[in-house]
């Protein structure tokens, strides 16, 4: 074992302990601020209500989801049961439920800080920008810190207890089964939410995106929680854990080293923890600066904490080489360099939005055309980024020894996830603000407070940008380093049963090539049948919408007894959701299982690359484009082009509704979709070497 | 030398003759028919005029753009001219130019004959179905016949005079560099004109597609000529030359074998040419039949006769092994495949489209998710296929010996285009009797021949659907064996530099996953590129439009002596295709040439297999949403969901606009997208070996 391995064990969970303690402060920081408001009280409590609903409903289908992949764990993995070992199984599946928990903890509690926090940053919208924002930030700061809190404990006490890192891929698995559902999941609720009350309020009737008659308000704002606070929080705990665990496989295979190179790995997480800390203890609104330059220098200062401090450990402990620390510098760097060339194609200052905000003149074919190509042109810098990243935490690290050039890449991850504490804190900022928004309008507080709460909505979309670009190019990263772990675990099992040994994925290989075709394919159906799932559940909801206005007398017309049955829609989104949500999940690790009975280890080489590959590019895509149509909308909404109700107008609403599946339910859904796929694989490349047909 | 090899150069050219002596014959039969309507010889002669106008102006600027590709090639291809041979650079030249020059022959007269045949099929129309089919198809039967002939022809004159297969690649690139051009050209050229017309004629002014006043209506229908006849043609040349050239240059490497490699790849070409003329030659609407059932019974019986004729070859030929005629059996196989599952996406009578149609109803946002759901969902099953196709001729012809496998896989996409005369004739149907449609609305040829003019256009849309499919197909196993092709032509300089050889691109190299990402991301950005070079040049047009009907008295109102300046409409379209085209090509090479000098040989190899895999899955979803988009349109103006001028009509105008430039302008161009890139990259293996960064 490593020398200092144990010190940072401990660390690892002290600093997590930390992050808690600090996580429960800002929770009560936040509890403390008053709400007198008696509607924003009520409208909150709604959303609150519809929230949990959906979360207890949603969990317990994950639950019976997560109990009978437990079984099949159990029978199966990492080898089959009957001629395996018991033990080994039983803590997979334990490995593999706690990660589920942990997932849905982070959850859970993301949720109940973010129904608390939104009707605070509303009330404190009176008070002005600043006290607002630091309301809005710590209610999300809280989720950030638990999450990565949550797994790096886990982590460490995965790893410390079993001490196999086989098992720590069960624990990822756990968390990215379960992000994927509550991705998927909580995508297709919020979208369902937003498109029916956009469809029904904005365009059919003229009203304001948060008036209180529309029947779908509260889903609206109920779907901003589910989707990208909970959510969001299970995918970058998903991404998070799978860095670190492929990482720690990787090292765990790089035997007899006189490098570091576990510790080095919980090393960097603490300190990305620390520095993140950091920054979310500093961020605020100063004089003269704005909620967007608040969000994005706190996220510049944690950037050059990280990178000090890991150059200091590096210095001081034996066996930290530099070599890594530039994989992780470069992973970082790349990650920035993500979200700025991202910004760039979604922000409404600059160009691209402006230029598609024109072409919406001639109408919405031509909002959804060049929203198409700018979307699509927008990937490459992304790709060139983390392609580039590649390369450059290969080279660094190839000469360290052999199998550390691939280490080098997992690094690259590591470090670009180093500030997802940070991160996730921008990200879950941005629906309590846009929550805020709602209940500012709802509760009647007036033009001055929701300028206010405006502009910090718009800044959490600003930002938005930047942290998807950033979970995408990280997930780029991870998966390369799942695809290193899988031949690592390919190979161990080869070894055991006495066949030659994998050197690579050659695409002139036919297996391989069979593999990549058919893993390309899959984010495309993947994603698709996300789309068409809130297709037909916005279907399902416009109906019911309808029919309320058509039943209850006086609702079209505002009169103050007539209440909307907001429950309704919410129980159509979430019943919705929760049908739609298995069948996509289930066709990726389906077709994975399929191709690897088929085609074996090469098969899935190949399959894993190819998910990666249009998996990134679609995702992209998605997100940008989605991002690009919703800030083009805004910026017409703004007097552009015609302003409100003219026909560039109409045509940015049709491609902002286009984009909200794209970017909020499909994009960044791929992600997760491509970790789970890579961990399935890994998991049963046992299996895979055993029995298949053609391998 | 293979024993029967000049026995099948020979027959190459008679072959050739053959078909073009029966193309000379279709032709004239077509020109016998009479016109007797004033305004439809009017009008036709205006489409001809615009078209020549058009291909004039096209192939200068092409001809600059050939000449300067001909002064480099010869400087430094295949070797740099001052330490090489000065004779094989320049046959290398000769090559190139005869490619060129052949595939705007094969252009030129395809043109001229569907501008012929497009007026004689309105008139036959007012004769019935039967003689209108048959003046329209063949009129298109021309076009196939030549474009086939002159492919067969060029190959197996380049072989014979310079037995080198590397000058083929030249002929190849020749081929496939002017068909980027001309397919990306003529396609901003068609979906410009289609979407000016339809935003100014359909939308703004409700009124018919091919109502004369409209100033951009003769512009349309040169634009089917220009797009669909003229770039569709060099597009399947370029596909069947590289095609064959692939197979070429493996069989080439493969010596000292007991097979007659070169023999089976003319003896099929040859054989699919004579099975092509006779599903020609027999082809019509019979009793109780249609349009469509007549097009794909022609298919059907061309692909058993070729199956046959190839079967009795392989037993008379020494050396033509059975494993081959089962790689070609079952490439030609899954192109029907595809060809049949492209249909099911795409068809009107098929659930699919009525789901769309049905989508639109709630607008249009709903017509543009659901078809970019089914589009990507349908390119699963063509993914599918071309891997499995890949693996099975792979694993037929591995036995064969060493390099037989890509050798099969060759084969495979010979067998897939070996019915492309009969694919050609097909596809060249469509825009002959789309602008037959018009002619006769022009020429008030009265109901029922509009009618008929009508039937025979929806065949030629159903039959478009499934000859794309069948040609995206061929271009995913042409270019996986270019890909083997480039392999051995980097080989062939490694070996000379001393340097240890490729076995093959292992993803897990970094230079190689470097190549890939950047690979995949250029088909979405060169799509992009003409996708937004439509958009401004729609741009364009409409302003013209909206002038002409401002300035010109009477013309909106359809005045007799208020005539509007079509040709101002056809030369904004020119000069905008011309000025767009050049860049997003050059992009694609210029990328490619850079990823070879950064990162070598290895990163190529990734770049091209990045390329193809991306640009299957982008053109098979962009022309299949396209295809469906515009069948969902017709669904509704056929009376469904309220018919034309409902709410879900005016989505599915929509839906129809975004897909004009995704199914004609971007898809079909990355075929040839893909091919270049190849071809480039195989021509410079040299180069890159040499003077690489990283490689």
């Amino acid at each position: 074992m490593e020398k200092n391995l144990s010190l940072f064990y401990g660390l690892s969970i002290l600093t997590a302990a930390l992050a808690f303690f600090f996580a429960a402060y800002l929770y009560l920081w936040v509890k403390r601020q008053r709400v007198q408001n008696a509607r924003i009280l009520e409208v909150s409590q709604l959303i609150k209500e519809g929230a949990n609903t959906f979360m207890q409903r949603e969990y317990k289908v994950l639950a019976i989801f997560a109990a009978v992949m437990g079984v099949l764990i159990f029978l199966l993995l990492p080898s089959p049961v009957w001629h395996g070992n018991v033990l080994q199984n039983a803590s997979m599946v334990a490995a593999y439920l706690a990660g589920t928990v942990l997932s849905a903890i982070a959850g859970k509690i993301g949720i109940l800080v973010a129904t608390l926090s939104n009707s605070r940053t509303a009330e404190s919208a009176r008070k002005g920008i600043k006290p607002a924002f630091l309301v809005g930030f710590r209610g999300g700061a809280v989720m950030g810190l638990l999450v990565v809190g949550c797994s790096l404990l886990g982590v460490a006490a995965v790893l410390m207890l079993t001490g196999d890192s086989t098992v720590l891929l069960g624990f990822s698995f756990g968390a990215s089964s379960l992000a994927l559902f509550a991705k998927a999941g909580g995508g297709i609720f919020t979208k369902t939410a937003d498109v029916s009350a956009d469809l029904t309020g904005k365009v059919e009737l003229g009203i304001d995106e948060d008036d209180p008659r529309n029947p779908a308000v509260i889903a609206d704002n109920v779907g901003d929680n589910v989707g990208d606070v909970a959510g969001m929080g299970a995918d970058l705990f998903d991404s998070n854990v799978a860095a670190m665990a492929s990482a720690l496989v990787i090292a765990q295979s790089l035997t007899g080293s006189r490098y570091a190179n576990l510790s080095m790995v919980f090393c960097y997480a603490i300190l990305g923890l620390l520095a993140s800390i950091i920054g979310i203890a500093t961020a605020r609104v100063g004089e003269n600066s704005t909620p967007t330059r608040a969000l994005n220098s706190s996220t510049y200062v944690t950037t050059g904490i990280f990178l000090v401090l890991t150059a200091l450990a590096t210095l001081i402990f034996d066996g930290f080489s530099w070599r890594v620390w530039g994989a992780a510098a470069t992973g970082l760097m790349v990650g920035m360099i993500i979200g700025i060339t991202t910004d760039y194609f979604t922000d409404d200052t600059k160009p691209i939005v402006k230029r598609v905000a024109h072409a919406s003149e001639s109408g919405a074919a031509f909002t959804v055309l060049s929203g198409v190509s700018y979307g699509f042109i927008s990937a490459l810098p992304a790709m060139v980024g983390i392609a580039v990243a590649a390369l450059i935490a290969y080279r660094l690290c190839a000469p360290m020894g052999e199998g550390y050039a691939i280490f080098g890449i997992a690094m690259a991850a590591v470090g670009m996830l180093s500030i997802v504490g940070m991160i996730i804190s921008n990200d879950a900022y941005g629906p309590i603000v846009d929550n805020a928004r709602g209940l500012a309008e709802m509760g009647g507080l007036g033009e001055e407070t929701i300028r206010v709460a405006d502009e910090l909505d718009s800044a959490g979309n600003t930002v938005k940008a930047i942290t998807k670009g950033f979970s995408i190019g990280a997930a780029g990263l991870t998966v390369i380093s799942l695809l290193g772990a899988f031949m690592s675990e390919a190979n161990a099992a080869l070894a055991k049963d006495g066949k030659p040994l994998l050197t690579g994925f050659d695409v002139m290989n036919p297996t391989v090539f069979f593999g990549i075709l058919i893993g390309a394919s899959i984010p495309a159906v993947f994603s698709a049948m996300l789309i068409l799932g809130v297709d037909r559940n916005a279907q399902r909801m416009v109906a019911e919408i309808h029919r309320q206005f058509q039943s209850i007398p006086g609702l079209r017309d505002g009169k103050a007894d007539a209440k909307p049955e907001y429950g309704r829609c919410i129980d159509i989104a979430t019943t919705g959701a929760l049908r739609e949500l298995i069948p996509a999940g289930l066709m990726a690790i389906l077709a994975t299982v399929i191709v690897g009975f088929i085609g074996g280890p090469s098969a899935i080489g190949g399959f894993l690359l190819g998910n990666i590959v249009s998996g990134l590019l679609i995702s992209l895509f998605m997100s940008n484009a989605g991002g690009l149509w919703d800030n083009a909308k805004k910026y017409v909404e703004a007097g552009n082009e015609g302003g409100k109700g003219s026909r560039a107008h109409k045509a940015a609403v049709i491609g902002d509704t286009v984009g909200d599946p794209f970017k909020d339910t499909a994009g960044p859904s791929i992600n997760t979709q491509i970790t789970v796929v890579s961990l399935v694989a890994s998991l049963l490349s046992t299996l895979f070497v055993a029995f298949s047909i053609f391998g």
